[in-house]
């Protein structure tokens, strides 16, 4: 039974015909996702974007979506706040989550941390990235190196405002200076939620063979268990429990 | 230098006359609250209710505030958003914040957890409670012992959804047959947040010597640094930091 | 491809014909344990016991352990400390560790955790536990309600004396007035470890099938990554790092 | 009333005329951080070294001691397993314990972590460090800065084999290429931990005034309660608790 993945995008930059990111990635940055995640067989992927109706995430698509990924950049106030809700609802009640590069800022990550999520940046700045692993136990983690290097990256720094991570995975490091929680996983609900940092729309690295190893792991990692846990319902007015049933 | 409490309520129950909380809480549960502090040497504590304007909270009050305690029930809905944002920010920036009894479905404690903050609960059943400390090293549980009864008590059990706690410092045992997540603690930005269960409005409990400790423990230990750390403005356009400074 | 689990027991009571346990399990704890774990496709279980050469862990058998589960009470001291060493180092470098009941005081497990690994007991009062799950987002918690009962249990109480669990799966509740934390997760070098409390020695507690569902689901949790991650190599004199490829 | 701190070092590289310790700490590194402990006025240090009898740390030493600092590289393995057992007991009752740089490796850090704590190093590569601050809200990070600057440092980098910390306060940037994470804390039993990297003995770190600062609010967050908490006794034989008073 495949991982029913849902590969969201902002996809405003690709139409922009003076932004190189349309030239990075021809089909979209959700086509890119989409087509590396389709690589493995236990995932299908399709994709929704802003401007579709609903941005792309009805009742009916949510409902069959096992884990979701964001990407989103300049047009975060866009989003509906009725969709938001909808999300944080289907993550509560076991839907992954997977956070990508500037969806920092998205609605729906500053919804489930409860914190600013605000960090320092730095762009074009011609400088490399050192991805640490700091959690080798950890399975998104699985089938990579102690570090791996991302060419051309845009920084994002420390202090990151976010909740202590339940599992910290990566760290970066930054050319110029600065270091950056870039892989973190939380528990919500039945939910599970996993930032990762790499990916600035003008450079193709989400065409790089261990960025995808990671949003692959996490997309498996995020998926909600098979045969389901109890139902979650907010508020439960409960009864004495009968003894148990042998006396 | 004191820490400055501002101890808010909700004060609705005390003012029904069919209500037993206002013969529990003559002077209201902030009254209460507020006088059991003030008798702590490093603790200025002062109040608020839902029905001052701006609820008692405005940019004043709360730029004047340390920890804000928090205790509501019957009317959640009625704080307005504005004065959440307004509160969300200040713990960003460090103000401590004290979560009492059902203020785990107040809209603050909602927005900060980015759960449902949803339980189980049973009132009136004649049950009493057992506090059973998890963490002995830390702060909240000082002068307190391994465990202690609240003899009436409302049953809140598990599951509790929230996110995991950077620190879970306590754990309740019901006669009824349920435990909870009763003393709970996060980081949040600068600011740190403490949840505490026991506080059924129909019960003395906050007239009882061990909560009044732990809420005590809490307020000291959820005060901001006295020395302060750097300012926290959300994001950051950063420039490459300079060599250091012998090269 | 199989996880390979070995069973350990230390297999004393069952010899003693004085003593229930043989009665309730007449192949061992072992046997039962390796037996309703062997009914899963994905797992392949085998026995070792304290009383055979190495205590039945060779450097050979311990090499092709992906998960080891661990029962011991009467006994602890009698296990060398070549072997708890050994198994440090495989825990460190990736195998699983299931410690079950009484094996909270056992070696290897206060080698791992570092702290004492005492608790409050009481036996054989006739009293239930409910054992309430409390991350229902958490592999181990797949499958399995918020509840379940075991009729008859030892009670084992707080204060626990671990570390805080990077997860904590399950909190139990004892008649008798005590909470426990009965289902705790934990990362250590590359290796998952999970400790669950219910499994005293005189009632048929691991023929109950919501805790045979726990362990199972544990030990799937706890096998290493199949892909594997880098070598772990203790300490490490690096070089300076080569400038990306690109440049 | 004050905080007593035993600050031990080693103290062998400063009696080596051929190392430059000794001209950079003449009292030693243990004189170094005792004098500037000793300008905090709720602080009262001492010190201890190897070559005394027992290490300088007597009963009636440790008994007194409600901080103990801990500076080692080159013998941890003269330090005797009799005084490691005897810390180990103090810290799960209560003692504060600080491990400076090299201690990473010192039996009693390895004790209390379980850990190989293993990690990556380069030294005397003329290289700086930068500690970015990742919890702002944490006591120890008072009066800090989002980073400051060791100018001339030896690399310590990812990965560091140490248990998923309960609260990361800094992580470190190096000049060549790595991250690692600075200064973690951990509660154990009764006690509280923190490691700090900062402080090659070729360096006058020691000497710098954001590292004092940090070592003194380690000091202050780690010193155990006042008023105390309820003993810990290992394992107890736990009667059913009477029903609560009132009944």
């Amino acid at each position: 039974m495949s991982v029913k993945v849902t590969v969201w995008n902002e996809f405003r930059h690709e139409k922009d015909p003076n932004h190189p990111c349309g030239r990075v990635y021809p089909k979209g940055i959700h086509g890119c996702i989409a087509d590396f995640l389709n690589q493995n067989d236990g995932i299908e992927a399709r994709t929704a974007t802003l401007d579709e109706p609903e941005h792309g995430l009805t009742d009916e698509v949510l409902e069959d979506t096992d884990v979701l990924t964001w990407w989103g950049h300049m047009a975060h106030h866009e989003v509906s706040d009725a969709v938001v809700d909808k999300i944080q609802q289907r993550v509560l009640n076991g839907m992954g989550l997977i956070l990508l590069h500037s969806a920092h800022f998205s609605k729906i990550f500053r919804r489930m941390m409860g914190t600013s999520c605000g960090l320092r940046w730095r762009e074009l700045a011609d400088e490399h990235e050192r991805v640490w692993c700091v959690d080798p136990s950890h399975p998104v983690a699985e089938g990579l190196g102690e570090c791996f290097v991302v060419p051309h990256t845009e920084m994002y720094g420390e202090h990151f405002d976010i909740p202590d991570p339940d599992a910290t995975v990566f760290i970066s490091w930054y050319k110029g200076g600065e270091v950056f929680r870039s892989g973190c996983c939380w528990h919500r609900g039945k939910g599970k939620i996993f930032y990762f940092s790499p990916g600035h729309e003008t450079f193709p690295i989400y065409k790089q063979e261990e960025v995808q190893k990671v949003i692959t792991n996490a997309v498996l990692w995020a998926a909600p268990a098979k045969n389901g846990v109890f139902p979650m319902t907010g508020s439960v007015h409960a009864k004495v429990p009968p003894e148990p049933y042998e006396k």
